[in-house]
């Protein structure tokens, strides 16, 4: 391509990598989307101005850019494109907070671990926790609108977003929201953007709203019988309280954890769920016995209670190594859907009958307290027939949520391993909507394009 | 107009108003913007089926449709448009609670109070709380994305759409979201809808987030020589803490008041804060104590605290009563400005000094705590050098809270009264992508013409 030339001689040197192995490292998210293609070239911005200049090249010669933070994402998302450009954002990282105004003004490729660690030495905290947060990058997290294990006392990253610069498909430049907490003065345009997957626009910088640190939480550790059991408990607690973390997982993705790294979980317990109280004194051991009744009535065969934050920290430690050790057993296909929380038990009951039913294991983990569910569905890479069976049992994972009323994805986002389903989900008006404001924002279609749409 | 013909035929009987009478009760909202026009019929739909039918007919006709909730807006969002229709959802206020779900879903037309109370019979909790709250529409809550006095630790409406059901310009109907809490399928759409003021959609049903009833809480007022020196009060707190209400009257707004309704405020005081905590046990008593400590360090004359809910509310009441006690005192232009909050203390300043200079009164109350202020402009309607002077003062309280770096409008909407003023703020290229948004909606123009945009 003749045209890239003119990319690299247009950026300063080391920003435009072209060369196959470095390239190549850029092909793949976490999904490992076997599917994705190869990219002519990373581009490797510096700061807003490369990013305008890379898109405005881009735009000339009807060239696909997929933007990248930090390639944590699970939906293929950030898998490249063939003939297209990856601009990534790793670079741009800087963290500025400002603490009379509770906000940190943050550039995409910083990590959320980063951001996290910044404000509290300011006392102050930034929520939103993705499992991942020591390695996604929060313009990942803001273009995936990501969850994690707080959510369900403190939200996602949307709530959690005052501001946000973008570049737009022609290079053009705009700043939305600000320090300011209440705004409504136009379209909630910064909200548009928030989970929008790289389609709509590249976040060159965003505002994000901090609030006091929390209290070290008290943990509980209940063991079930069943996963449906446990989702029992949970469909009772959150009638009534909303603690501020409540995780879920299943008899195989404890077996992986311990298998992985053990740490003497109950390899028997048929479900465990983490869950932790951060209000204060009364209040917080009004909440965990509530918590612990409810467990109890649910069937639960052992209650532990902790308040040392660090013997508590142990077990979500546990939670969000289930990942990376279900990973070890296999090829996987991730799954991330939600119901309301009432139909939690029912969702749970589908994915262990689809797992039965095509013969696949299929680890479960669960933001549970959200209605969020992620069954992790494993396979033997290069067999066919498991390969097979494992598509199969996905695609009926994503169907069985739709029934239930429910979403293909909770936090992970669309990205291009659940595209398919999209329509089903959303129906043909609820697209052609979601088409035409795509094409208002990108009428060439090159802001990541085979994602979501 | 002969096809208004087409328009009653279509309709049950009653639907359509197109008598003089029942027309003219509709041309304005609370604002009373003297620019409203006279609409050829009133359509007050019973269902989502008569308003798509209402808007199929005005998109064959080009006519314009200014959907109305319960009329308290404060922008002139709902004023009608000469020649056009206004689409009332008042009659549509079918209200379901599913505690299950912890969520509401409710027909736009259903007051903000009475969703408040159909939920807490089963002991939940529906937190956006404009001060109209009794006089306020849903649906028009969604289409502001109104705030109020709980803000400051609950957040606004937005934080509380699951999802929405939305009458599109040419009539199609299409549901967004659901009852699940995180779902990032798509597009944010219903976020988009949010905040609209009627621009791009006319929503006919809304799925609220519900969370357990708060405690009662404690409350603390604060009496201080200047308005200055209680938004420094303010400025201290928020750097911290994150009450569940902050707000200021001036002494202006005090006097106004206590002429239209006494209630033995004191009105000696250059700003009262009314300060509320719902924290539980300890909690509470160390966030009252923190507040009292910076309502004295910023110079407070006399802080009061009490823990009885009805004494609270006797406060909460007086600052509500400020809108209707000003409009008392002659015609109002309302402000709605906002500031990050460490500014507040200049963007009072500013306004005290924007009264001084044009020589109007402008009783000033504020949601302090997320620095959103409401100057109210006070003039002699009939007296054109009156409203001349008002008229400047409104123009240069917006210039200066956009100097500032703030907000013309934190939660009424632009409608029609602050319409002048947005493209200062937002500048060319945002403005841009609003309109890019809109066309793409709404190509002929036809959902709320004037407003906004
Ligand atoms: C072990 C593990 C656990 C996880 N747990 C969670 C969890 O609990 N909750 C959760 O929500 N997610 C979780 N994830 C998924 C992932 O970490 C999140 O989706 C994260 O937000 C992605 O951030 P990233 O920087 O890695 O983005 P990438 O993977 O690089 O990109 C993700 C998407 O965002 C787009 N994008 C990235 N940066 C920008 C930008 N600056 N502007 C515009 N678009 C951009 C990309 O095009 C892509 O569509 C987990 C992942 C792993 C590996
Ligand atoms: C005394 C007083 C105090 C107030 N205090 C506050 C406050 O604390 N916080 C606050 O945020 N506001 C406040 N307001 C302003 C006002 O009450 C809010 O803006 C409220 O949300 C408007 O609701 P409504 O039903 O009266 O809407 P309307 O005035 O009828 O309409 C408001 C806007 O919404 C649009 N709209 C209405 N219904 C729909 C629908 N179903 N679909 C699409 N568009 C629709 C209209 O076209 C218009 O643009 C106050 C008003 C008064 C009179």
């Amino acid at each position: 391509m003749e045209a890239l030339a003119d990319l690299v001689a247009s950026l300063p040197a080391g920003v435009v990598a072209t060369d196959p192995a470095t390239v190549a490292g850029y092909r793949f998210d976490w999904a490992r989307d076997t599917a994705a293609g190869t990219p002519v070239a990373v581009v490797r911005a510096e700061d807003a101005a490369q990013v305008q200049t890379a898109v405005r090249w881009a735009a000339t010669h009807g060239v696909p850019v997929v933007p990248r933070g930090a390639g944590s994402g699970l939906s293929g998302g950030a898998s490249a494109v063939d003939g297209g450009i990856v601009l990534s954002l790793e670079r741009m990282r800087a963290i500025e907070v400002d603490a009379d105004c509770q906000v940190a003004v943050v550039e995409p490729g910083a990590l959320n671990a980063e951001v996290k660690a910044a404000v509290r030495e300011q006392g102050l905290w930034y929520p939103p926790d993705p499992s991942s947060f020591e390695i996604c990058s929060i313009g990942g997290n803001v273009a995936t609108n990501a969850g994690g294990l707080c959510c369900v006392k403190y939200g996602v990253t949307t709530d959690y977003v005052l501001g946000l610069d973008v570049v737009l498909a022609d290079g053009t430049l705009v700043t939305l929201g600000g320090k300011r907490i209440k705004d409504v003065a136009g379209l909630s345009l910064v909200k548009l953007f928030v989970g929008s997957e790289g389609t709509l626009g590249i976040v060159t910088r965003a505002i994000l709203r901090l609030v006091p640190l929390p209290l070290p939480p008290a943990t509980l550790v209940a063991s079930f019988p069943s996963v449906v059991a446990a989702a029992e408990a949970v469909v009772a607690v959150r009638r009534t309280l909303r603690p501020s973390m409540m995780e879920l997982m299943d008899r195989a993705s404890i077996n992986a954890v311990e298998d992985f790294s053990p740490r003497g979980l109950d390899r028997s317990a048929g479900a465990l769920l983490v869950v932790q109280s951060d209000a204060p004194g009364d209040a917080r051991t009004a909440e965990v016995g509530a918590v612990e009744a409810a467990c109890t009535a649910a069937g639960a065969t052992e209650v532990v209670v902790t308040d040392d934050p660090a013997e508590g920290e142990m077990f979500v430690a546990a939670r969000r190594a289930a990942f990376p050790a279900v990973e070890a057993r296999g090829a996987l296909l991730l799954e991330d859907v939600g119901v309301a929380v009432p139909l939690l038990p029912d969702l749970l009951a589908a994915v262990t009958e689809i797992g039965v039913r095509h013969g696949v294991e299929i680890p479960t983990v669960a933001h549970a307290g959200d209605g969020n569910t992620h069954p992790i569905i494993v396979y033997t890479a290069g067999d066919a027939d498991s390969e097979r069976r494992a598509r199969a049992a996905f695609d009926d994972v994503l169907r069985a949520a739709i029934r239930l009323g429910g979403t293909i994805t909770g936090e992970h986002g669309v990205g291009r391993t659940k595209k398919a389903a999209l329509p089903e989900m959303l129906g043909d008006d609820v697209m052609a909507l979601t088409r035409r404001i795509k094409d208002a924002l990108d009428p060439d279609g090159i802001l990541n394009p085979g994602a979501v749409l």
